[in-house]
């Protein structure tokens, strides 16, 4: 198996930049679209087999360093006992909010064998199949991230529900970010019993949050997931808390061993303020693969760069590529990332 | 007149921290509805009587310390030649969007006594209502904000398109980018020449860029605006670069005697980092006013107590006051920045 991923991970030496690409699992590549089109797109996040196949696309047609289960961070919430719908304009959709004491009184904390069996099922599959190949990460959302998809009901542009309630009614929405985070806790347990080899916690809009609210309303969670995890497992713990560059000060204290960035901070700043215990993943931006070859290719040396002097750098995009992007393209990135990071080294 | 804005603006010693509030003529006013109900959006930007009514209203029921043209970044764009529609739930969209070197080369320079006199007259009227009260701001969108209208359409998720322009067709981009800065040059030297007391830029979509594409892509713009304006004004020019925390060594370069920030970024950071010359706005997250009151209080008092090492601070919201605010809590801000900050003088 190619250890780069977990030795980067980890701070260990390498002899060149591993790279996975958030979304890498998508609709760029036509072959997701055949399997995809076998059915819905929470019809293909619970059949292991389908998802463990979409899974070990990329693997195969990108050459990644590092596989990343298909699935969805709300799955669990649907477990929990908020129905969840995915409409093809909107996005994910829960018709029915969790606003009131009522709501959060009924979520459930779901069993990932029980409730979430799909998801282990997949993880042992994938385990077998990449056995030769390249570890898999598992994931979830971050709470404060999952909570606005609860409270709001679905996307939203502002998060005003979300903050009325963290503002207006915080003792409710501490009981549902507990409930969350336990439920978080268990299900990223779940998935490293399993097998998954990294865990992934993705604060997707975390970055609308002022420091001093972060500081209030959304780390405690991530640190109380991320300590409950290291009680029982000593695989690398990553976070993403995108758009998140004045957060930083406040996620380097989260005990995880990989922060991700997106493409709005310079990466060695990140470096720098990461210091030199944890280290990074990311961040091109994800649109910069319509970048003509020859800038891609020196926007991917800044990229490696800038890195330098991290502990360990996993290459990334700053966010999911998009369902435009070439595959083609990725997979130059992908040789690109490989070949100079060699040469960087040489 | 009140003029604790402008030597804010200036650096100038002031008794109290002046405040005014984006979209402080907006829907949280039942007033601005009774006059917004007398027609289309686009219909009260362009009557110069209403427009300056709604302007006038924030001031006399807030007390707020300056005054803001009421109208819409998009309206000069109208006028290089691009149908300007405001749909309901979608807000702004151009149908035909600028894509190409035909629809550029067909863009042309509004004048702005003679195709945005409207807005010219707005601020006349206001000059005249205001004399005794507080000073006017005018302003413009900045050329990456005002080019993503145009180039996408309308607003935008991730501005694929745009960005897709911007290294796909940099020739392209750079001269539609030419055309808008020359317009918005010769917009906001009208609006001061009509009596504008301050102008602000707003580059409200900035923060999509990567560092290094905002130095490519849209810093230099805004610094050749601000350069040709400094040509012929001496008054206060105040760029806000939303969601800009990333950019901030770049945008305190740019020339502009203030600089405005969202609330992702500690004003005491922001201070730090922008040094004694420039003036700082901000940075209030617009959500926080459905704080309790004594929590309101705590958060305004941290805002003004983070910008005491300030050459000038001119307290506001780090993004425009949203329809569901309630107008007593505004009042309520306003009374608290004028109180708490006399109090930390004393």
């Amino acid at each position: 198996m190619r250890t780069e991923f977990l030795k980067a991970c980890k701070g260990e030496k390498t002899e060149y930049t591993p790279i996975w690409i958030m979304r890498q699992a998508g609709r760029y590549l036509p072959e997701y679209h055949t399997v995809r089109s076998k059915g819905t797109f929470l019809e293909l996040c619970k059949s292991p087999d389908r998802a463990a196949e979409v899974t070990l696309q990329p693997v195969d047609i990108l050459g990644v360093d590092a596989a990343i289960l298909f699935s969805d961070i709300l799955v669990p919430l649907e477990k929990m006992g908020a129905p969840l719908e995915f409409q093809e304009k909107r996005g994910p959709v829960f018709p029915n909010p969790i606003r009131d004491q009522a709501a959060v009184n009924a979520l459930g904390i779901p069993d990932p064998e029980e409730d979430l069996g799909y998801v282990m099922e997949t993880i042992r599959i994938l385990r077998k199949e990449l056995a030769d190949k390249v570890p898999l990460i598992g994931f979830s959302g971050a709470p404060f991230t999952l909570a606005t998809y609860l409270i709001e009901g679905g996307s939203s542009k502002n998060y005003l529900t979300t903050k009325r309630m963290m503002y207006e009614a915080p003792e409710l929405y501490s009981q549902l970010l507990d409930k969350i985070t336990e439920c978080t806790i268990v299900y990223l347990k779940g998935q490293a019993a399993a097998g998954a080899q990294a865990l992934q916690i993705f604060d997707s809009w975390v970055g609308v949050l002022a420091p001093c609210d972060y500081r209030e309303f959304a780390r405690p969670y991530v640190e109380r997931i991320i300590k409950a995890l290291k009680e029982v497992t000593d695989i690398p713990l990553i976070y993403f808390a995108n758009n998140g560059a004045t957060l930083l000060d406040q996620t380097r204290e989260c005990g995880a061993d990989v922060l991700g960035f997106d493409w709005r901070i310079e990466l060695d700043e990140a470096v720098r303020r990461v210091g030199p215990n944890i280290s990074i993943q990311g961040n091109m931006d994800p649109l910069a693969l319509f970048l003509p070859e020859d800038k891609l290719e020196a926007r991917v040396r800044r990229v490696l760069e800038q890195a330098k002097g991290a502990r360990g750098h996993i290459f990334n995009l700053g966010h999911g590529i998009v369902p435009e992007a070439s595959p083609a393209k990725a997979k130059l990135l992908v040789d690109l990332v490989h070949r100079i990071s060699r040469e960087m080294r040489g």
